[in-house]
């Protein structure tokens, strides 16, 4: 406990996971997870700045938040950092005007976005979207690229659904970056960038939160 | 010519390749490349054994050498190592019994494997049955198996058709090696088993042939 007490003693900030973390969720719904209800409560009640941070690319951030607040959680829009706002963000900034390779659930976070004639691919947990059609796509505006732009929003391998294991993201990437011989950017963890920017909101440095 | 000819010296046997070398082509159909026909034809009329080696994954032996036929090549099913029926080889003398993630065009090759409680995985150029749930299926399949083999009729990473640059299959089994944490044996050009195999039923060595 001690030594527990030392590592915590400049803490200011908790950044907490969301899925698998406060709730295990099937498509559209979920449960929270024992005690994370309370335990959220009880960080936002101390002293500690709590901020959330999540890879979830098949929800838009509204009815993320929606279902985690049906859930009892006490959280809003403004405190969870998620790839869609932050990749949006990124495009802003680079000039960049993307294919999309989404999930349907997490379009309307583009909507403010330049779609047209695409300069670069944005790939993100698109399920049954990932057809050979959109992924022959996205691989044809790649190679007709001077300098192809891959960005994906998280790189996992697989997770789990009630129904079982799922491909994940990660894998699709890995089918672009093989095709085209480039290597993507990844928005969302374990980007050290990801993490980066979720600190910057909460207006701390990386030694000082959890 | 000295040199080349000094080369040739113990050359007893030719391998040609066949799409893009013979013939340039569409789904289900082709033209001939300028001068093939009489080059092959001129080859048989040779001292040189000639043999046949693709990697063609949509269509079935019998329908690519038909096609071949019609556009004037002398050629016929014996005289051509093809990926499909070099696979099934392997799952017979294996006891392997696949989940087939292959393009309809080739399925008829599979007509006499067991495809029940599948152990392993056979992917090739699919096309458009690359879909999200199949390749979830193989997926699941190999992350069940406690000793996952994945077979893939070649590892291209595109081909080109009249309508553009396609994905092809080496793009997939990437996505399921990251995925599954697994390295996929190739069956096909350029593994040099495949190349063996061709030679074996020329009844030749590496050295006797180009």
């Amino acid at each position: 406990m001690a030594a527990w007490g030392q590592r915590l003693a400049g803490v200011r900030g908790v950044l907490l996971d969301v899925s698998g973390v406060l709730f295990d969720g099937a498509e559209g719904s979920g449960v929270p997870i024992a005690g994370s209800v309370e335990a959220v409560a009880r960080l936002k009640r101390s002293r500690l700045k709590v901020r959330f941070c999540t890879n979830e690319s098949q929800k838009s951030l509204g009815d993320l938040v929606r279902l985690l607040q049906q859930l009892g959680f006490d959280i809003s829009e403004g405190e969870v950092t998620a790839p869609a706002p932050a990749t949006c963000l990124i495009l802003k900034e680079r000039g960049l005007r993307p294919y999309l390779l989404i999930h349907d659930g997490i379009r309307s976070e583009f909507d403010q976005i330049d779609t047209s004639n695409p300069n670069c691919v944005v790939i993100a947990d698109a399920g049954e979207s990932f057809s050979y059609q959109n992924m022959n796509k996205a691989f044809q505006v790649l190679m007709e690229l001077e300098n192809p732009v891959l960005i994906s929003l998280g790189k996992g391998r697989y997770y789990k659904e009630t129904s079982g294991l799922m491909l994940d993201v990660g894998a699709y990437v890995k089918a672009l970056e093989y095709a085209c011989g480039i290597e993507a950017e990844v928005v969302g963890k374990p980007s050290p960038e990801y993490f980066k920017s979720a600190l910057q909101e909460m207006g701390l440095e990386a030694h000082q939160f959890v």
